[in-house]
Formats: structure tokens, C-alpha cells, sequence
């Protein structure tokens, strides 16, 4: 977005450069034209809107940063309302506030969690007071003691026929709910998981819509204590967030809020299982991670945006027609960033295709066909957790590729890298969800040739004989631009890192202990899986038709740079399995330095694309105009920290020593 | 260290099942009995010292926050002052009093600045007053628009005869000095490095003594512009020291502050070399490389304690007699936990032996020998990078492993991550310093068969011929631990990626253009080199003798741990240079599982030898006697934050919301 403020623009030499049609690209990265529109227009609602200023927020101690999102997140509700904008519209201007708050686990988790689990009487009557904002709700899942595990959670839910009603309670110190967003101050409802209880019973972990704090007063109803719990990584960052610690000291709830969809308990205190399958909570999963999947690709394309536009204005070392090199034209520099580049679209395009895919998977649903939703779910789990751990690495590394500058705040990393790193967290530990898909991954390989081909994602197992003994056919460098190369060798490895892992759990005569043993094998072919997903949605993408003068050019070079890199990263993977030979990987090598030259005039027009104000970017050495220097020195001087040159402490403690009042005999 | 307070030990049965002499290690950990009664006694006077509490850290505003630093370096110098500390007393007490301080800079640049690149007369005149801190120094070196590159820093010193003064003055806005610790507020001298200018004639960059501050009312002096460069990464963490931006106009000192160990100017203005080679100021380079490489043993092994304490602390899935199990008996936190207290250890060891490396440098340069000094100047460049990239990732992966919890500022990871990250900056960008060593092994093989052979750790190339043919002897796993198999292996990886790379660079006609071309493969055969140097140490430890019972076998495990996780890791590496095959790499796998296995029961005991206080741990998570959920529960209510009930701006921002007041027809 051209921020130029009426300023010179310093890159405008590397933005001649650019060999396609930026519009159309800048449209592709939208998802279309409406949604480019709809981006460009809150962006820079936001930008101007000095309300939502952010520069501030890693100086501020924790309770004014709080006091701080809650005025903008009410500012962004207003604005809301008087613009009348769409759910979608809302939603972008959501994102482009750039700034956690209790918001996003009210409508991320809360309403998605009434919509996924609720009857249709229940949705009918909370879903109207929490689109309304008059209750404002967060998830309650993880407690103390468990996080991962959440058939493990300790708060109980004991169902009283005497009076219809539930008792939730926390009977350990490590069934306290900790960890919920927005529960520490904000919210005055919960969705709560806890134990089903009835009639001495347990049926199992189930969620409750539990009251937490008073509409009027705001204060907790009785039996209710419930706090923030402190400071997380990052001067701003997701300090913002109240995180909350909360225990229930056997507070009663009427019996109809709890979410029924799946299970029902009558007022005699009988479960009952309704028709809807259990699976279906599986929808929800897969919701919430695609767009964590989705928010990868935003989070990795603005790191990436700094760090390219940084690396075209520092020079360093050398010299071009007597000025110093641009440290972006270094090979090293390069072999870091336009993988990351890549990356940032690849990311994108499979996070296009999962948004497909939840529609799918939502309109078989409604037509009671489940039969995709296992591998959707596998398939959403394993991409969550590849995204989000090479996302939260790659902003680290784009961080360390602007050298000391990156380290100050003012570069914009250091907050986008501790308000990114929890996404390897929640919402499932990136390990556990990768042993999860390595679980499909054994039984997939265990049903081959049963009859019953695999599907979806899964489908290239079915030919797992001819990719058992396929043989790598690239002669020189360029076979490495076939697709069709590539992806047998992504599918090759895949495939025989899965059957080895089988082949050695077959050895077991206890299959979970040799789950266990080999657990770290099944990580690597559960990765192996995960990315061959994304060269192969990358490719399946270069298949349509792409407008834009130049635009399918670009992005051929970044698949060929997104695979060829993980091939180089995980090349030992390659070689034992015998997909490929040194020799294959030499010529892969050679490749990849080409396409980095070619890439390298549109590095700056492939960031541009992403169509990022310098507001939402929030980073001195990603600006738009280039300007890097002055404004790095400007910043410095705005710091508080400078309104006096003796600081305090001074006198007391520095001057002291320096006058020799604190001395020995021995000096 | 046994920080029971008197109360239980949760990890009481942990502790039970090591199998080697605890003591006997922590000596071994600490260097020897008499370091290790020092390091003990210093931890000990600090963690027992209420002044030195650093739990709120995280929670204070930069000004507070920079204020309680000051009060900290003062109550140190107090102590050291009082007790009568010895240098090395003094150093550990400042190391465990772990807080960046502007005394760092002081003690370990200024100082040291003056000592490499000062005359007698110089030493004598100015390294008291810094002894007694009637001076406290910085190093100012980098600017705005210069890091890397040294030879571009822009800063002028022009020789006026007719004062006989050195003038200082920074002719553009990239020519600030940007970064410099202790700069920003504290100190009154600066070493200012600028490029000599005598009768309108350069002579490259050297270091100035220039006083930046009045010793009265610590005011800039005329001339001088001084302040703090802001915010940097983490709540805490590095925004305790005070970088700062400097800006000279015409500033004049005598002559006789430019520091002429290697080069003087006379009061005529000739400029004269004198006998002492250049090559001197190496040494100053590898003594603060090594003391780099120390510390990231250091920094390593207190996030290794703290992951491995929790990881035997928290229970998740399955059962073991009836309980959950503990996450260390997972495989995969296993493979991610294990291979990096492995990591601590030989960092530890490689540490050790640099110590010694320096000995030995400074003692040659005594006597007129700079044989050894390119290899030890590359050898120190190399090992700076490869440890200080890996430490960076391993705390990072030690958070990970932490789930959750492990983003909560009270584990103490954040705090450490932000603080110990700018390493892989400092001191050299660790890509550009892996490029330097990457010189010296393109040159070390172009003069293969020159009848001059390698020395120290690039010995080795001298067998270039064998290792160019050797094949991997291993038969079983356990012939992977054969010292000389492993040895062997990391060998030849090493020599056939540098020969590989000094064969491509025969390619190009122009040399300088090769190098540049291929840089990124060139780095990769830096890091194999570096990582074989940190291999060979730990196996040349391993041939000493190592007093306490089963101490030689935990060092022996680890030291395979080390080893072939590396191979795991760079498995692309050994097969594409056909050191080993896919059957070895499996092998190899196998004796990392049983390895694993191995360690297992003495993982408490191998953190434990590191003798760590809680006070140092600052860590929740990571306390010695296991007793987590309870304290962070506690911490969580410590905060400030949770002191009332209602969050400031709620009733102004939410309330509202809440009631509706804010609406508009559409809802
Ligand atoms: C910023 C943030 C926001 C959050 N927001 C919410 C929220 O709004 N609502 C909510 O309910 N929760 C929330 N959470 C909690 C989050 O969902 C949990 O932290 C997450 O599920 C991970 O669980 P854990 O912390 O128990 O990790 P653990 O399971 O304790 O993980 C510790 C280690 O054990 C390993 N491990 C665990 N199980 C296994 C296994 N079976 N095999 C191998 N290894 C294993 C993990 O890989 C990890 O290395 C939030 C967390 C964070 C950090
Ligand atoms: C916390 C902290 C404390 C510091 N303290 C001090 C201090 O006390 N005194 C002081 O003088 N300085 C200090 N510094 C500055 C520090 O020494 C520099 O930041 C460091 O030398 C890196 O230089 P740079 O920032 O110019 O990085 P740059 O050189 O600008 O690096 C940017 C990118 O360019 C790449 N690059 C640069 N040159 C090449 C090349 N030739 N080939 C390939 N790639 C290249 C790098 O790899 C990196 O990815 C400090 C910095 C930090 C972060
Ligand atoms: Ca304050």
C-alpha cells in the first residue's frame, strides 16, 4: 500500500524492477477483487484512524496496555456499528486493529463453540446475546494441570435432579481453568469443559455456558474466583490478552446450559446420546485451525515484508558502480529470505484451499456424510502444525536478517515474534497434533490394498507401489522446474517414510509401545506428509489459469523455491529413502541460485503485493518509502526514556561509585 | 543447588535413580573444585541477597526498570568492595547476579580495549581510573549505517597539528554511533572507533578514548550527542542496559587518547607503524569469542534445567501405575530435550578448551609467534557463530517443551530467549562470520599437498586424501560408539563439503564472484567444520581421565547424543558426500533411541550438576524441588494487575458495549 506521504520513495528503483502485473498479483494474495477491496478499505480505515495508533504499546506497563486495547477494541465496535459493515468487513477491520484482545476469543472460540455444540434451542438463545455483545464469552478448556490431554480435565459438572441443575466445581489445585483469553478481567461467560457427572457416574468431558461475572457490576458471582495470570513473552505482545486463572467452588448452572448437541441429559439425570455424531465437534476443529493456518501465511508475509524491504535499503560490505552492496544481493541472504518468501505464498495458497475445504467438509455434514472428515481432520491438524511452527521460526530468522536493527522494538519483530509463538501451542502442541496425523498416516498405510483407497490428501498412498521403487528422472538442473519431478519425489519420500515406519512398528508385539518407541520417526513422516500437502496445493494452484501479465511466472519460481529449499532442509530424508541421488540434488541445488536471481528483481513487488500498510506493519525498517535511517533515529529520540539526559537512579547509585564514595582499602 | 526451604522434593525419586557421582560432575561442570567454590559461593551470596530479587522484572517500565539495574551494579560493586572479591569472585558474583548492566561493557570492552590496543603509557594512565570506575567506559563502534562492515564506519578523527588534536566528528546522519552498551545514560568514556584522517589523508578505522560526559554533573559534554536507542525485544530482558546513539560535532581530544599500540601519530601528523603486528587486536577478538562461547553454555544449559525439571514434573496422557505419564518418558520430547542437554555439555567442554586456546594465543604473542593465529582467530569466529545460533533455538525449543506454561514470563524462557538472542548479532553477524571461516578452509585446501600442512583444529585436512575415500566402518549400532567411527565420519563430511565447494569455485574465473555465488554452500561447510571441532573436543575429553563413578559414561552418552543428532540432523550432508550410507544413518538412529534411554534416569542429576540456584533458574517452572503448580498459581496473584477485580477502562470501554450504549438499528 503506497504510504508515501507525500515523501520520496527510496525503493522506487527496485520497484521498476518488477517483471508482472502488481495489481493482479496484489489481488491473487486477496483471495479476489471483493476481498482485495474489502482488505485495502479497512486497512486503511485503520491506518488513519490515529485511535488505533500501536507504536506505543511496548512501553506501556501492563494495566495501561490493558486499558489501551479496551479502548480500541471499543473504538473498533463503534466503528463497526456506524459503518454498518459486514461480518466480513468487521472481521478484517478486526485483523487489521493488529492487537489481541478479548474480542478474538469471543467470536473465534466462544460463538463458534455455541454454533458447533449447542442445540438449536440453545443457539437460538445465546448466540443473539453474544452477536449483540450484551454477554461476552471465552473458552475455558485448559486447567492447570492439563492442557494437552483434555480427556484429563479435573472440573466437574455433577448433574443435581433435586433442583435441575449443575455443580461445577474445581476439587484440585490443578483443575483451576488457566489459560483462557479474555477470562481474566473481561469476560461474563464461559464456555466450560468439564467431567459430565451424573448419578455417580462420568460420561466424560463436556461443555457448560457458565456465568462468571455479574452484568451489573462486573464483579465474579459468588463461588467464582477468577484472576489474570501475568505477564507472557513480549513487551506488548499478548500482554494485551487477560489470560485468566478460575476456580468454582460448586457453583450451580440450570441444566440446559449445557451444550446438548451431541448429549443430552433429562431432567431424571439420563445421558442420552442424540443422533448428531460425536464427529461433528471434528467441524469445529477444523474451523478454527484453518484459520490459524490462514493467519500463518499474514503473520510470516509481514515478517517477511520487513525483512525484504530492509534487506534492499541495507548495504553492506562491497560495492555496485562505488556504492556499498544491498545486502538482499548477498547469496546468502537470499537462501534465508526467498525461501521464507516463498513460503509466506505457499502458506497462502494452501490456507485458500482449506477455507475450500471447510465448506466441503461443513456442506456434507449438513448431508450427513462423514466419510471425508477424518482425513480433513488429520489433514487440518498436520497443517496447523507445520504452518504455525515454520511461521513462528521464520520470523525469528527474518528478524536476525536485518542484523542489530532488528532487535530493537521499533523494527517491528521482536512483538510479532512473541505475539506469533504461541500458535505452536494453542490450540493443540504442534507434537501431539503431528503424532495425531501419524496415527492416520499407519492406518492408511495399513489398509493399503484392502480396497478401501484413500482419500483426499491421502490419495498419492494408493499408488504407493509405483512410489515405492520410483526412480528420481532429472537430468539437469531445469527437469527440476517440472512439477511433475517434484511432486513424485514429495510424494516418493512421503509415501516410503510412512511404510519404513510401518515395516519397523510390525516388529512390536505391543503396536503402542512401538508407537511410543518410534514416536519421533513418526513426527519426521507426519512432517514429510504435511509438506508434500503444500507443494502439491502450490502446484495444483499453477494448473488454473492465473491473470495478471507475468504472475503465474513468479509464483512457478517460488514453488520451484518453497520445494527445492525443503528438499535441501530435509535432504537426508530424500537420500535414505533413495527418492533421489546426491547427483539429483546437486542439479536441485544449482537450481534453487537460479531461481533466486530470478526472483530477486520482483523480491520488493512480491512484498508490496501483500498490500500491507506501514501501519499495520509497524516497523521502522519495513516502511514503504525506504526511509529507514532518519526515522529509526527519530523513534529513538520520541522514547520517554530520553526526556531527560541524568536518569534516574543516577545519583543514588552511579555517582557514588564514580566519586569513590564506595571504595576499599585494597583498590 | 538444594533450594528446599525446608519443604518437600517433589523430584526426590527423580534424584534417586542417577547413576553417577553428582559431585564429582558439578566439579567437572565448574572447571575444578576451586571454580567450583567460588561459583557456588557467588550464587549463593546472591540468591541470599533480597537486593538482587529479579521477579519483577518483567513487570517494570523502562525507567524503573533501568533504575533497579543501577541499584543492582551499585549493591554488587558494594559487595565486591566489601568482601574483598577477587577478580574472578567478582566476575562469577556479576554473572549470577544475571542482569545486563552498563559494568558489562565497562569490564568487558573498555577494559579490555585499552589493554589490546593501548600503549604502556596509555594501560598506565587510563586502566586504573577504569579499575577504581572513576571512569566507566562503552565501545563504540557501530553506526547507524555500519555493523559488519568496520572498514565503512563513517565517524572522522582528523589529526589537527597546530592544537596537536584529534577532532572528532560524524559527518552524516549513518554516521551516528548506534548501539553501543552503556552508551545511552551511563557511561563518561567512550572507545570511539572512526577512520583516521591526517593532512587531508585516510588511514583506516582505530579506536579513540573520548570523554562523553562531564565527571561533575554527568551532563553531555559541548559537542556531544547522547541518548538511548529505545525498546528492545522482551519485558526485562536486555532493556535493563542502556544502548545508546552518539553524535560528535567537532569534538576535540589531545592526541595522545587515540589508542597507538599498532599506530601512532606524531605531533608532526606522520602516521608510523609501529613493530607490534596488527594482528595483535586477534587476540581481543579471541578472548571476547570465548567468552561468548562460555556463555552459551551457560545460557544453554539454565533453559536445558529448567525444560528437563518440568518435563519430569508434568504428567500428560496415558499411565504409568496408575498415574499419568511424565512427558520426559515421551520419545519425542526425548529427541528434542536430550540432544540439547547433550549440546550443554560439549559446549561446555569446547568452552573449557577455548579458555585454553587463549592461554596459549596470548602466551605466543608474548613471544613474538603468530603462527596459530589465523586458525585460532577462524576457529573462535566459527565456534561464536555455531554456538551462539544453536543456543538461541535450543531456548527457544526448551519453551516449546514447555507447553503452555512455558510462555508465562514466571518460567523465566521468555526473559532468557530476549535477553541472549542478540548474540548471534553481536560480536560479528554469525553469517558473516561463518563466511570468514569459510575463507580460511577454501584456503586451507588450496594449499593441501603444499607441503605446509594444516594446524589445530584444521589438522585434520592434512589426511584429506584418506577422508576424501574413507568408508563408514559400522556394522551395528553400537559401533557407532566407537569414538573413531564417529570421529571419522564428522571428518570426512567436513573435508568432502570444503573440497566440494573449493571444486565449484575453481569453476569461475573470477574467484571473488565465485565466493559470492557460492556463499550459501560455503556456510554450510563452515558450520560442518565447527561442529567437528566441537565433536573432537568432547571426544578428546573423553580420553582423560575423569574422576567419580560413572561420571566418563553419562559424558560418553552425551557425547553420542551430541554426535549423532547432529548426523541426524545434517543427514543430507554425510549421504550426499557418500560418508556414510542409509544403513549406517539407521543404525545411528537405533543407538540415539537406546541413548535416550540411557540418559533417561539420570536427566535430573545431569541439571543438577550444573548447580544452579533458584535465584539464577528465575523460574517457576524449572525450581529444584518440583513444586510447580502451587507457585505459579501464587505468582499469578502476585501481579499487580490482579489488585482489583474490575480492570481500569472497563467501565469506560466495555460497559458500554455491554449495555448496549454503543448500537446501532442493524443488531
Ligand atoms: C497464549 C495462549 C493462549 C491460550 N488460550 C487458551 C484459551 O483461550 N482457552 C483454553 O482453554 N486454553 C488456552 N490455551 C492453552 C493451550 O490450549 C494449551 O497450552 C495447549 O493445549 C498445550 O497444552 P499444555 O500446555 O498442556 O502442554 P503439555 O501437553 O503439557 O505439553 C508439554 C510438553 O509435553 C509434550 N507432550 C504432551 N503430551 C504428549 C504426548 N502424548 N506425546 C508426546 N509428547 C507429549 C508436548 O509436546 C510438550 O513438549 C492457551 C495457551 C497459550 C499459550
Ligand atoms: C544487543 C546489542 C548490543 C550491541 N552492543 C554493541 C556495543 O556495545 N558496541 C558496538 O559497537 N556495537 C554493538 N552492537 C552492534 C553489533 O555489533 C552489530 O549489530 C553487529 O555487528 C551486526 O552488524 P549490523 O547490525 O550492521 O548487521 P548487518 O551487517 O547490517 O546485517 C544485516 C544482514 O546482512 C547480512 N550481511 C552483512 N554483510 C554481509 C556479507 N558480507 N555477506 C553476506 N551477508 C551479509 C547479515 O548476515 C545480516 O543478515 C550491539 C548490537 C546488539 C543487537
Ligand atoms: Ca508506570
Amino acid at each position: 500500500m503506497e504510504d508515501l506521504e507525500g515523501g520520496v520513495d527510496y525503493l522506487a528503483d527496485e520497484r521498476k524492477k518488477a517483471q508482472f502485473d502488481l495489481n493482479a498479483m496484489k489481488i491473487l494474495w486477496a483471495g479476489n477483487q471483493h476481498q482485495f477491496q474489502i482488505a485495502d478499505r479497512m486497512a486503511r480505515l485503520v491506518a488513519s484512524d490515529p485511535e488505533f495508533k500501536k507504536d506505543d504499546r511496548v512501553r506501556l506497563e501492563r494495566k495501561e496496555l490493558f486499558k489501551n486495547t479496551l479502548r480500541k477494541a471499543n473504538r473498533a465496535w463503534k466503528r463497526i456499528i456506524e459503518l454498518k459493515l459486514t461480518e466480513e468487513e468487521a472481521s478484517q477491520l478486526r485483523f487489521f486493529v493488529d492487537e489481541p484482545a478479548y474480542t478474538d476469543l469471543h467470536w473465534g472460540m466462544f460463538v463458534p463453540a455455541i454454533k458447533g455444540q449447542g442445540t438449536e434451542e440453545q443457539q437460538r438463545k445465546w448466540l443473539p446475546l453474544a452477536y449483540r455483545m450484551q454477554i461476552i464469552g471465552c473458552y475455558a478448556q485448559t486447567e492447570l494441570g492439563h492442557g494437552s490431554n483434555v480427556q484429563g480435565l479435573e472440573t466437574t459438572a455433577t448433574f443435581d435432579p433435586e433442583t435441575d441443575e449443575f455443580v461445577i466445581h474445581s476439587p484440585t489445585l490443578t483443575s483451576s481453568k488457566w489459560w483462557p483469553g479474555g477470562l481474566g478481567k473481561i469476560s461474563t461467560h464461559a464456555v466450560v469443559y468439564a467431567r459430565l457427572m451424573t448419578d455417580g457416574k462420568e460420561h466424560g468431558v463436556h461443555g457448560f455456558i457458565v456465568q462468571l461475572r455479574s452484568l451489573e457490576d462486573h464483579l465474579p458471582l459468588p463461588g467464582i474466583t477468577v484472576g489474570d495470570i501475568g505477564m507472557k513473552f513480549g513487551n506488548g505482545a499478548y500482554n494485551t490478552m487477560d489470560n485468566g486463572v478460575l476456580r468454582f467452588d460448586n457453583v450451580r448452572i440450570p441444566r440446559d446450559q449445557m451444550l446438548m448437541r451431541v448429549l443430552q441429559v433429562t431432567k431424571e439425570g439420563n445421558v442420552v446420546k442424540s443422533d448428531v455424531p460425536r464427529q461433528l465437534i471434528y467441524g469445529t476443529m477444523v474451523y478454527v485451525r484453518q484459520t490459524i493456518v490462514y493467519d500463518a501465511s499474514r503473520a510470516l508475509s509481514k515478517a517477511v515484508c520487513i525483512a525484504t524491504r530492509y534487506s534492499a535499503v541495507r548495504r553492506q560490505f562491497g560495492s555496485q558502480n562505488g556504492r556499498e552492496t544491498q545486502v538482499i544481493d548477498y547469496k546468502t541472504q537470499q537462501s534465508r529470505l526467498f525461501p521464507l518468501l516463498a513460503t509466506a505464498y505457499a502458506f497462502r495458497i494452501v490456507g485458500d484451499w482449506l477455507k475450500w475445504l471447510y465448506t466441503d467438509v461443513t456442506e456434507r455434514l449438513r448431508a450427513n456424510d462423514f466419510s471425508t472428515l477424518p482425513e480433513a481432520h488429520a489433514c487440518t491438524a498436520g497443517l496447523k502444525s507445520l504452518t504455525t511452527s515454520v511461521t513462528a521460526d521464520a520470523i525469528e530468522e527474518c528478524r536476525k536478517l536485518c542484523g542489530g536493527h532488528g532487535y530493537l522494538c521499533s523494527s517491528g519483530l521482536p512483538e510479532l515474534f512473541a505475539v506469533y509463538v504461541p500458535a505452536c501451542t494453542y490450540e493443540g502442541d504442534n507434537v501431539v497434533l503431528l503424532l495425531q496425523v501419524a496415527r492416520i498416516l499407519m492406518k492408511t498405510v495399513s489398509q493399503l490394498g484392502s480396497g478401501k483407497p484413500p482419500v483426499g490428501t491421502m490419495e498419492y498412498m494408493g499408488r504407493a507401489e509405483h512410489l515405492l521403487q520410483s526412480h528420481c528422472s532429472a537430468q539437469k538442473a531445469e527437469d527440476w522446474l517440472n512439477p511433475d519431478v517434484v511432486l513424485e519425489a514429495f510424494e516418493a519420500r512421503s509415501v516410503r517414510m510412512s511404510v519404513a515406519c510401518a515395516k519397523n512398528l510390525s516388529q512390536f508385539s505391543n503396536p503402542e509401545e512401538g508407537f511410543l518407541e518410534l514416536s519421533a520417526d513418526l513426527v519426521g513422516a507426519s512432517v514429510a506428509h504435511c509438506q508434500l500437502i503444500v507443494v502439491s496445493k502450490f502446484i495444483e494452484k499453477l494448473k488454473q489459469d492465473i491473470p495478471g501479465e507475468g504472475v503465474k511466472k513468479q509464483l512457478q519460481a517460488l514453488c520451484g523455491i518453497y520445494a527445492l529449499s525443503i528438499m535441501g532442509k530435509h535432504l537426508g530424508d530424500f537420500l535414505s529413502t533413495g527418492c533421489i541421488k546426491p547427483k539429483h540434488a546437486s542439479l536441485a541445488n544449482d537450481l534453487l541460485r537460479s531461481l533466486f536471481s530470478k526472483v530477486r528483481p520482483n523480491a520488493i513487488a512480491l512484498v508490496d503485493a501483500f498490500n500491507y500498510t506501514d501501519h499495520f506493519l509497524g516497523s521502522v525498517l519495513g516502511r514503504y518509502d525506504g526511509n529507514v535511517y532518519p526515522k529509526l533515529y527519530e523513534e529513538a529520540w520520541k522514547d520517554p526514556f530520553n526526556e531527560s539526559a541524568v536518569p534516574e537512579g543516577f545519583h543514588e547509585y552511579v555517582r557514588p561509585i564514580l566519586k569513590r564514595q564506595v571504595r576499599s582499602s585494597r583498590l
